[in-house]
């Protein structure tokens, strides 16, 4: 294992370029590795050499700050003291990370800011940095040389908020080229405190899906990525679940060659956007029939008075829910309800699908493998069975 | 004047919505402002009340950091002292402003880091804050209610790279329900520092596009936008002129329904992005028949020798060259060898279109102005006319 790493770094080294599917991201660094070897992180800006993760999936940062008497680090949900040294640069190196995406930023002297080498990502209601643990196993959201989709950023009136609202959605590789094709269409929602961008930027999503189809895995199909927040913040409740029934999905059939009927119609989202899910799908199921919630937090339906009163009856459940996915991550802890109510569903034998991610939290991996996972169960019907 | 300013803003406050025209960004502010007729910058994070811009154009910046022994905000081109007040948060107010977008960072104790409260843009080779000077006399870049292009992130796998590669590509709003139809395509630059990125979020290129088809000024296009920086520092001189021609054009002929020929094809560029032009389509003037150049800082095509040799005879090149278009903002004296450069064009009798931007600089309000002065030239034949 050892020696695999250091060949790759060496090639890595001897190239100066970048292999297809070892930057997931756009920004590779640009230069050598300072410490053991340590490389910088595919999420930096063009000639940023730090953060760097090294082999032990240990995140090295380092900042300028001369004159600066305290510089922390927010790293996921914990703030650590960064040490001064030479030249007036402040560094920290974590502990073993859980592979995948993080988001991070500086409390310089008690400002809270974020780093001008790292890409910018939306998440905890900000824009921070964000730091990407290599998975040397796992290539299936890496970009490859097959078929690619497009994200599409689309603006378009809300009536109701008398406002132009943004939104993104993903066309399959063969869209353009099979103009006479319809397509089914998921609904995908981000979590708290992120917005539109999460799921193509963080989550990969259209790399997850151009390598799902390219493989045959998954159906081509077309996904909505909206914002969950009716108010701004991304942490209210059920936010935009009417106007993506009376705005959001009339404008998406009349805009693009879809299926416009339940059994071709899907929602899922992650934390927040899961209990979002499981909101507007209860309230709406003559709209959806496949149905996903990735790490949702809290509101689980009741297992006898969930989807009215429908759940109760698991035959009938079955019939009308196409799928009913749930999934979380192996060492979510804060927000682990899924698996006791995975449980809980067995036992009031309730046809769904569950999956958890080994050895990941409540962050990107673990719903960039909930996609993986779902995407090649969604708009399978029994006949194809 | 003041009047109409007061009734705007005390309209604001009622409402509690945002009009249409008022913010053309994504993240209007949702607090009433402070300080005298300030409000927040519409390119201010949700929740966001800082910064804020007034309507004598001066910019009111806040940064909560009480322990900081110094804080400076780069705004332009220029650094200034921030003065700390009660709570430890340090504040700093403009001059009046040119109209329109302008970059900044925070530099805390010699940090040189970046407002979270901000939407973040790249430029000067890095991610900042932007701030957006309303322009009450002008609503062309605004959203409106009128039918929506998309803007689309497409992947492509890069030969010569050996690796993915982004580019942005605007439809009209058209181009999906007119299945047939083919387009001309306008080849967009950004400028030094900046990325593929710039035209659509920095200079919302796509409400400017919407709008002057909507109101048949432009004929529907394709617009294209990819890096100018082959190594990915965006300074280098002629980056990415030989892919664009080698990769990028055959890709996107064979992508997209375009008119596939040099009558039909234009470059564009601001700053570095027009040197890159004139580079690009000196050396491939088959490929491209409509020029222009937005601010550009230097190597101006020699009115001789320039197109190879093609200049020296005046009514060779009117008849080669559909459009040669120039332009810079009226303030710009760093980088404003345009004027000059114009009046050399004029003296010898070579056919062209000069533009100036009256009361700007070296900034995005120009290079915006530039586009919707440009695009309702692009694409008309004798014929037409």
């Amino acid at each position: 294992m050892k020696n695999k790493i250091l060949l790759t770094f060496s090639l890595y080294l001897l190239s100066g370029a970048v292999g297809l599917a070892q930057f997931p991201g756009q920004f590779p660094g640009q230069s050598p590795a300072q410490s053991g070897d340590a490389k910088p992180s595919s999420l930096n800006l063009p000639g940023q050499r730090y953060p760097q993760v090294d082999s032990q999936r240990r995140a090295i940062f380092q900042l300028r700050a001369p004159e600066a008497t305290t510089v922390k680090i927010h790293l996921v949900d914990d703030e650590y003291d960064m040490v001064k040294g030479d030249n007036g640069v402040w560094s920290y190196t974590s502990e073993p990370m859980d592979l995948g995406f993080h988001y991070y930023w500086y409390v310089i002297d008690g400002a809270s800011v974020t780093d001008p080498a790292s890409k910018t990502f939306y998440g905890n209601s900000r824009l921070s940095g964000g730091i990407e643990v290599p998975s040397p196993e796992e290539d299936f959201y890496h970009f490859k040389d097959v078929p690619h989709g497009v994200v599409s950023e689309r603006w378009y009136l809300s009536k109701s908020a008398n406002a132009g609202r943004r939104v993104f959605v993903y066309t399959p590789p063969d869209y353009d080229t099979n103009t006479t094709a319809r397509y089914p269409v998921l609904y995908l929602r981000h979590g708290g405190g992120e917005d539109e961008t999460g799921w193509s930027v963080q989550g990969y999503m259209s790399f997850i899906m151009d390598n799902l189809i390219a493989e045959k895995k998954a159906v081509p199909m077309i996904i909505v990525m909206d914002s969950g927040a009716a108010g701004g913040m991304g942490m209210g409740m059920g936010g935009g679940s009417n106007t993506m029934v009376t705005e959001l999905i009339p404008m998406i059939d009349s805009t693009y060659r879809t299926i416009a009927d339940r059994d071709h119609r899907g929602m899922a989202g992650l934390s927040l956007g899961g209990t979002q899910t499981f909101q507007t799908t209860q309230a709406n199921l003559d709209q959806f029939a496949w149905i996903a919630a990735f790490s949702s937090p809290f509101q689980f339906p009741d297992v006898k008075t969930g989807y009215n009163g429908l759940m109760a009856d698991p035959e009938a459940f079955a019939k009308q829910v196409k799928l009913f996915y749930l999934s979380m991550g192996e060492n979510e802890v804060r927000w682990g309800g899924t698996r006791p109510y995975h449980e809980e569903l067995e036992k009031a034998g309730i046809k769904h699908v569950y999956y958890e991610s080994p050895g990941t939290s409540h962050e990107w991996q673990t719903w960039r493998r909930s996609l993986y996972d779902l995407a090649p169960r969604l708009f399978r019907f029994e006949t194809e069975e």
